[in-house]
């Protein structure tokens, strides 16, 4: 399974400018995004390392090329988005504990919670000023306007899917259904208001752009879902997490939320008891994986991962874009779905 | 001493414009935000209470109307300054582990510090949402991005006036011109923001705009000068703080940092161990009040603050405004530098 051409097309444009977005900032408070981003170290010695797959910005390029006229003018939009996204990173590190990410110490694991509570605001707020850099591009002032609404309104659904799963942590009894609004909101509506924005800089129509922003709501809980399945069954090799990885750290992800809804009597106590429990052993992870197996929770989220890509390919169908840009489309809801890295 | 009548003026108007900002947002996520603004209690029951003064909006309305053309379409800038105002000071009672302000408990210690992270990044997000009603009162959309552009990027200085603040936690070195710099970044640059935009929106040609920025950048360092006294010297009665409170949090406030400067021999050592040190007991707090008289360092406070006061009130004679706004401003920037609450 290799990487879909789309990503290629766009990401050295994409890095370009959100390195650009950043230059002006010389104070040693960017040195945290700077580092989060990959681009230095600790030290604030340059490093040649990537910083993700920067799927929000590559799909809000593809869609607005996928309109007919060129992406250029959206490379600040496309930005501010993958800047948006580098924002909840680091502020979800902080809030999940999380020490490491990508293989390197988080941001607050060398700066501190107070600092990285800083860092990932400033992230925030640079990503609104380097969507006015549309302006550059002459990009209509309403329409910038109307960017800078859809970028907001889709942060504050980012912000409202993280306060909902860190209210599951207390919780044992959150539904599948719950669950599937929670990363609709927290994954689904950034990844939406990314082809969104792509089709209003594209030059489309009101239904058109609903329909891109429905397209993203569907390729982003493909992602979701099957991120979940790869953050406890993904090989170590490709994904770079140990097997297990999101049930050592007692994460409600779907798999989870689903055997905890399935599971019944002895099996659903066991697990209940584990995921209330303080840390997770290595018998306890065996334990858990077994009670997976047992209620079919791998075949289960894969079925939904499915479903949604699915959902995903009719609307491409229905849509009037550039026939090797849906042909991209296509491949990209794909490789979401199956992907193992 | 009394309240300026400018506070009077807009009270209203701010109240039901921030209220009208946060009344579209039905989520438990946004009951924090209502609860920081004193709207409600944790359980959610209503709160006659009342969210402070109300400073910098108040300032934004009355440089709006002191240019002649009426205040009203600027309150939803007013408003969205007051949110981002609002928003720096849930992170910052997360950042500085304070439990308690105004006499309530922060958001972070009824809700945790993940979730007072969302508050305060939600918070910030809607101040942008609410500047973009400024449409609905007919101000052109380049101007809407321009205010924008104020906004962020006043904000962007306020979060490393907080990273410098908290920098300067672990050191005992810091300067008062390095202790002026941090506090014109995080207090200075949002009460220059809010009298620029204030004069923005008053339809002021760009000299006039960047002197109503200088002046609330005068003001600000009045208020934060005069904030710091009241913070180490003012009564409880008045401020709601004990005597001492700063001291007693080892805050490195001006007074603080001046004395650090200034002390000398054994009574700088004894100065330096207690800020070094793990908390500051009667006895301590004592030594460090007598330190802080030897050195003088409240008559040195007080002259920098009404240096800062009396330059607000040279510009205020060289700007074109009504006269009775000029009054107005002027019995303002006396208030900030004099106050006693």
């Amino acid at each position: 399974m290799h990487l879909p051409s789309a990503f290629d097309r766009y990401r050295a444009e994409i890095d370009a400018e959100v390195r650009s977005a950043l230059a002006t900032y010389p104070s040693p408070l960017y040195d945290m995004l700077r580092y989060h981003l990959g681009w230095i170290d600790a030290q604030g010695r340059p490093l040649d390392g990537s910083a993700g797959k920067a799927l929000r910005p590559t799909l809000c390029l593809l869609a607005c090329e996928a309109l007919g006229k060129g992406y250029a003018h959206a490379l600040p939009a496309a930005a501010a988005i993958e800047l948006v996204h580098n924002f909840s990173l680091i502020h979800d590190d902080v809030q999940d504990d999380d020490r490491e990410r990508r293989h390197r110490p988080t941001v607050w694991a060398i700066w501190g919670k107070p600092q990285a509570i800083n860092a990932g605001t400033a992230m925030r707020v640079v990503a609104s000023l380097t969507l006015l850099r549309l302006g550059e591009h002459g990009v209509p002032a309403e329409v910038q306007l109307e960017a800078l609404r859809l970028l907001d309104e889709s942060c504050l659904r980012l912000i409202e899917g993280q306060y909902l799963d860190i209210s599951f942590e207390s919780r044992l009894d959150v539904g599948v259904s719950e669950y599937l609004h929670m990363i609709a909101l927290k994954t689904g509506a950034l990844i939406g208001c990314a082809l969104e924005v792509g089709a209003l800089l594209g030059g489309t129509d009101a239904p058109t752009r609903e329909a891109f922003r429905e397209l993203g709501h569907n390729l982003g809980l493909t992602f979701q879902i099957r991120d979940d399945i790869l953050g406890i069954w993904g090989e170590q090799a490709k994904t770079g997490k140990p097997v297990g990885a999101d049930i050592r750290r007692r994460k409600k992800s779907l798999p989870i939320v689903y055997a905890l809804e399935r599971a019944q009597g002895p099996e659903r106590a066991t697990l209940a008891s584990i995921y209330e429990g303080a840390a997770v052993n290595e018998e306890a992870l065996a334990t858990v994986l077994a009670i997976l197996d047992d209620v079919g929770a791998r075949a289960k989220a894969q079925a939904l991962a499915v479903a949604c890509c699915e959902r995903a390919l009719g609307q491409l169908g229905r849509m009037p874009l550039l026939p090797w840009a849906r042909q991209s489309l296509e491949e990209m809801a794909d490789f979401l779905a199956q992907r193992d890295f």
